[in-house]
């Protein structure tokens, strides 16, 4: 016997462009947009049933109903509008997921102003996502998220790799000066009162996280990757009031000495080579409270208890 | 004040290729590898003290070394005893993941005889994943997966698509002719047993799964890429006794009909173009029971209730 | 002054599918086209004239239209349809290149049997190309190639590497007893009249290299990739009469044998790591005569002069 | 009988990472090098004898000794070093061409001043070339040129396509508003005396052809691509006297009108779809003379005659 104990579906790669015009200076945004769904689709996997399916394309036509139709100004925003329209339309729908990669378009500058059509690409991409279930109340709220991704930092000091745990498998050398790379994802989960709230506050929110996440990079001496997504995480739910917790996932890109020694020549820390694998990864989640909210940017699993900083 | 309220961290993409040389005869294995770790890990995050912290780089030594010191001829039986390694070494590990993908190769036929150390790559990956707590009983046993991935798949008739919901923005035609075509990705969660089994019956389940997968997609009449997704999980778990799961993430890759009949040619449901962006994506588990295994394959939320099928 | 000294534009990554119903056996044609054009195009980039531009888009609607007015069997059959089109259509074109890259569909085997209509990708691709001027006779033939891309090969013997030059920084052990990992991108000119011959003569020529490639590559005794390629290649334009020469561009995929020894662990040249960068890369030209083809498949200068092989 | 008629091997995707420290104020120079070699290397090829063969695994090596012995500030002023270190060393070498992509590291602001040590990833890639052969002299000298590579661009006004070719498959409305979305690839060859310049003067052609790119895309009424291309090309050549031609490739990335009339929803120019494929792709080589220097940038064939802008 053969049971359907799961099943969702969606569709993957929406991709929108909106140009907003107001008094000749245009805004662009520009998102790919996932949608996924949950609810009261079995029959449609167990009996052939396609009575309750909401083809995905109608899915697609809706993300750019929904822009045309809607003011917004950040991938919250849009989000927050997509999540109510399929709650609202489809009675079959019982968990609406909306995820949001925005490029970053920055406005080329000419004369010293910048220009009000024309952009250059920025480097790393900001996300959104709402988790959108049926029912409201506890668990049951827009779980709303924003976040950062594909950031690229890399320190040539200030980093170090010390007093960790030896077995007979172990030699990794210590070091109290290494390069630290990394590729910063982070996704923060909002205080449920933010989703009423007012746009410009993801805006603030994001622009804030970006400055914490490289500003702390830079200046913290780093004893592990670990420590400084810490650092970074404290410092974001201690400042920004309406985020309750932040998750990072980041890899540890390594840059390994390379051997001049053996051609009579000193390296004197100065001659790296990067490699693409293997690669460490080093996640977390940072949280105002000791246990984080139902449905958050945790994607993992939990360890046994929360830790407490000394910071 | 800040709490770190979950982490991990662990080591990703250790390549590991190992040849068995037995009476001229090569076996190869080419796996990349990928190790994550839960335990009392907190202080490295939240003190700056990485006296529990096994570096990333003793991780993959270990993968080296247990593949050295290990008798194994599946992935399911690396991970197994690549599990056991890091549970027994380190105390201060709760949990292990290890996740390997497998890269196929096909012996070259040189006058109707496979060739003892020859190679050409097949299409498609085959994959094993293992979650290993350190409490075994209810929950904490060894939960074994295997799984097959990118595996691409065509077909250009025996495919519709009727019935389904309309509302104001649905205007996909309906049809009882389509392309069909999806890359499969699959997992599968075997039952605590097979864990204690001989290696070769993971070798079966995989080709079974893989058989089971094409013909149902070829034989079924698809009403929907979920109804084919729930065939083909069905037989699995109804043929393969040690399988008691599988989950399945398939696009849905669309083949659009291009329109000739502005320029006065029929099309005759020949001519298509292909699309990246959007896709359709379709996920379901498939148990033999009407609860999953806690840990299953299952990467996503529960709808509400398990579906019995009809067949 | 700025003066336009060369110029060439068109449209990339055309996503063609074909289906060609006989008798209820479908064939599946699934092609990914490029066009480039060069011509009398000048004015369009110096004086903003788009008189003489064929839009991009309009290349695209005739790849598909094309299509389906012709009967083809192979992209080297399509391509030559194409090419043929865009000379005779538009005046102002001077040459017209069209590259192919098909993706290989294998058909399912239900009870024993091929079927009709449902695929499963294979691995590699396979390419056509064709160069057509305007002017024909020397050097304006329609220069028509045949390729296969992406053809993954492994062997754990067979392969050595000793007796190279030395300078001061040269590390490299020698060995007679290596991995020889490659993926082989294979192109070879055709006979001018080749082009005039049957569709059929290309699915041959494809075969046929696939099966020296992959039989060479198991059985020639290696003393270097390059010696390798040499022999692959020379088969090559010994045994199939319609080409007269094929290009190689293949990379060296190192495997580097682990360090087991610190550990107190016998290697015995069974455990290696695979690396993505750096990698070698082996690119050669095999032809009938000294003397390439005007306009061949040698992207790349020419060494001084041609070497004969002794075999 | 088979002969081989032309032949090269090099090493790719040696990645460099080189810190100069200078008064606690460090410099990062991130270079990915890639290394091809013509000469008399037939008779590795062809009678397997390796005595001439250098190994690419040296050619590794050489590429970070010569990092460690040089001063440079620049990757033209390393791939010079590099290609004098090869040319000098191995009296085999007819020709050594050498690439290399640079990853642009910006300095992290703290409190209002550059970080000596931490950084932040930019958009874009800048790169260099070398192709140096054995002989100067006329077409002997090295060739050196300079890039800018995946400069994503972006405007949605102040672009239109009006006034092309029609044939009875051209389906594209005229427009004078559209969006122009491309990614740059730019190469320019330097003048054979700017090779002995100071290295200070490649920086400052790479800052000018930026601003260059950037302004004239802002700035530029585009009646096509290909003429913004010109535009861009003509500047560089005119403003910079050290670069005597630049080539660039440029895709045309589509955004096309979503249809929102279907709904019963003006569009108004607003909402639009991105597509991977197909794209369009311009090239074009813009020259200070009439004929550009053998061996340039340009990769592609000629057409007949250089064309005068009439800027």
């Amino acid at each position: 016997m053969a049971f359907l104990t799961s099943n969702s579906y969606g569709k993957e790669r929406v991709r929108l462009t909106k140009i907003s015009r107001s008094g000749g200076r245009h805004e662009v945004h520009q998102y790919s947009v996932e949608i996924l769904l949950r609810g009261r689709f079995e029959e449609v996997y167990t009996k052939g049933n396609n009575a309750p399916c909401i083809p995905t394309d109608t899915m697609k036509n809706t993300v750019y109903v929904v822009a045309s139709r809607t003011e917004f100004s950040s991938p919250e925003g849009f989000a927050l509008a997509l999540a109510k329209q399929f709650i609202d339309r489809f009675p079959q729908i019982e968990r609406v997921e909306v995820s949001i990669s925005m490029e970053r378009w920055r406005r080329i500058v000419v004369d010293g102003a910048p220009h009000p059509h024309a952009f250059v690409k920025e480097h790393g991409r900001r996300t959104a996502r709402i988790a959108h279930g049926r029912v409201s109340g506890n668990g049951g709220y827009p779980h709303l998220e924003g976040g950062i991704a594909g950031m690229e930092l890399f320190k040539s000091s200030g980093s170090g790799f010390t007093g960790f745990y030896h077995d007979e498998y172990t030699t990794l050398p210590e070091t109290d000066e290494r390069i630290l790379a990394t590729t910063v994802d982070a996704r923060w989960s909002y205080l449920p009162s933010a989703a009423q709230g007012p746009e410009e506050s993801f805006d603030g929110a994001w622009s804030t996280v970006e400055e914490i996440i490289t500003l702390v990079f830079a200046t913290h001496e780093s004893p592990s990757l670990q420590a400084t997504l810490f650092a970074m995480g404290s410092e974001v739910v201690e400042r920004i009031p309406i985020i309750e917790s932040i998750s990072f996932s980041m890899p540890n890109q390594h840059h390994i000495l390379f051997d001049l020694e053996r051609f009579g020549i000193e390296n004197q820390n100065r001659i790296f080579y990067g490699t693409d694998a293997p690669f460490g990864v080093i996640n977390g989640t940072v949280s105002r409270d000791p246990v984080p909210p139902a449905g958050s940017a945790d994607g993992g699993g939990r360890s046994g208890k929360a830790a407490r900083g000394d910071r």
